[in-house]
């Protein structure tokens, strides 16, 4: 394709018309992932997930900036509707941010469908993977952790922040929500305000009575990005997850068990969209669908017995191979 | 199924494994949603949804206490990690929903894998339909506003409450959340605190800016729930949203669509949980997969040469075959 060729090439804007289709999963996507296939597995991954107001945004903007300042170039991947990477910032924000804005080495992408409706999930992988093969050293994801949002961080960062701050809800709340699973690294940022060390002390005392995964402590940090404090240290605590991965073989089982869950989520999809298109053109089907609508049999039972059915799936399959 | 016949005869504890099963989405559901089926389709199910911290559950509370009061049943279903019903509570919260907790005519269930790991989505439409089978009058689900949860409560509700509180970030960020496109009726709540008024304002003139539905318009209104003020208004508007679906039609429209996507939901599960087994066992499948692992190929161009592969589609027929 002409358009990866380019982006292969370093032009950005190939890569942010790339970018499009890979969020809308286009029929393109399974060639260009093909064609840029030998070309990931080189960058680094960071997810940046947590509340809204903890302050995300503004902690990517001062690791970018270290990361521009030992010459690495940086991708960030805003997919938190509350971010102003994505255009939900007061002014502000906006302003600060420019600097990275017109720095050539930091490619900046807002993921604006992101949790809203009609947002795809799995994006994120999917765009990850052509800013690596863009040459981008670093990737930061950022997101809001809440539900389904985190766990697609998860799945493609090699390193997950998680960041809380004083008065956003107790860190009992936070590991019911999940975050706590998902973190490598906790961040307590906005640690100048009352209630920073109570977060540091729940944190701690929760992580003590986990099992410990055998390869990685998960730590708590405590920053005030604002203030650009306490950042160096979290860049360092990252690379020194980062080179515990690599030493210990982690890195490149995760980096296999999210290729192996991507080919299955893609065969899914596939599936998913050609049982799309036969609900709308098979009689069937169609008459099913209405008798599930007004009431007169279920769904579920309705689906097991479609399963069931092997002549209807043969039927299916003659179709699905018409389709082309 | 015996436990089914229970549960339609009134037998809470009966009622409770079922929902167990149906948040698991075991093999019984099929038979279970069969056998539910004429039952169903009578409850009013009321969506309540925003961001943590503003007061959602005691919103719940009080709309509980006036559902009641009418005489009505309430069951309740607490898929928001943070709430009181969920266990995620202080204490003085859950002492305060303690008059529900004794009071039989109200049923609650947590859903606590929700927004964590490993939670199921779309489970709360089938809940619903066993508190509808079971008799409530109205049924609440109360979740966390971001991401996929928010969907959830969109899919099975007839009416969807978005809480909103002052201090809460903007209603820009709102409605960039996607809670916008979802709303029936906004509720400011905590509307003593100060920039209520400016809440509402901002969320009129989004309101105002926005296509109006051809059915109803949304509606902004404030509460205090924790001084019970509002609440009446509140919950006559609830009403006035209920008649507006039902004169119209839109209601039968809304739950006939809701119940085509959960056909099409029960087939892919039922496709994705096939493909699980057969991604375990297919050789052919396993070698491809451990390539994309070792990054020698793509998920994605792989998948799409697996669905066009129409002996390897007949291959797992028969196999999808033999294991019943």
């Amino acid at each position: 394709m002409e358009l990866v060729e380019k982006m292969l090439g370093g032009d950005e804007r190939s890569l942010s018309h790339l970018i499009t289709l890979a969020e809308r999963n286009a029929p393109e996507v399974p060639q260009i992932m093909k064609e840029i296939c030998s070309r990931t597995g080189r960058a680094y991954c960071i997810g940046v997930t947590g509340p809204p107001g903890s302050g995300k945004s503004t902690l990517v903007d001062r690791l970018t900036a270290i990361a521009r300042g030992k010459g690495l170039s940086v991708g960030i991947i805003a997919a938190d509707p509350t971010s102003p990477f994505s255009g939900g910032a007061v002014l502000g924000d906006r302003i600060r941010m420019q600097q990275h804005y017109l720095d050539s080495g930091v490619f900046i992408r807002s993921m604006a469908t992101r949790g809203s409706l009609g947002g795809l999930p799995h994006a994120a992988r999917r765009v990850t993977k052509l800013l690596d093969a863009f040459g981008k050293d670093i990737i930061i994801l950022e997101t809001v952790g809440v539900g389904q949002t985190e766990l697609d961080v998860v799945e493609a960062a090699d390193t997950t922040l998680v960041v809380l701050f004083p008065g956003g809800g107790d860190a009992i709340q936070t590991m019911k929500a999940g975050l706590m699973e998902i973190a490598d690294i906790f961040v307590v940022n906005k640690a100048d305000r009352p209630g920073a060390e109570q977060v540091v002390g729940e944190l701690e005392a929760m992580l003590s009575l986990n099992p410990k995964d055998s390869h990685w402590q998960v730590t708590v940090l405590t920053t005030q990005a604002i203030n650009n404090i306490g950042i160096e240290e979290l860049y360092q605590e990252i690379e020194r997850h980062r080179s515990v991965l690599e030493s210990t073989g982690q890195l490149s089982l995760q980096r296999h068990e999210q290729l192996k869950k991507e080919l299955v989520r893609a065969i899914e999809q596939g599936v998913s969209e050609q049982l799309s298109r036969l609900m709308a053109k098979d009689q069937n089907l169609v008459a099913l669908s209405e008798k599930v609508a007004r009431g007169e049999i279920d769904p579920y039972s309705t689906a097991r017995e479609i399963l069931g059915n092997r002549a209807m799936l043969k039927d299916w399959l003659s179709k699905l191979k018409d389709e082309g």
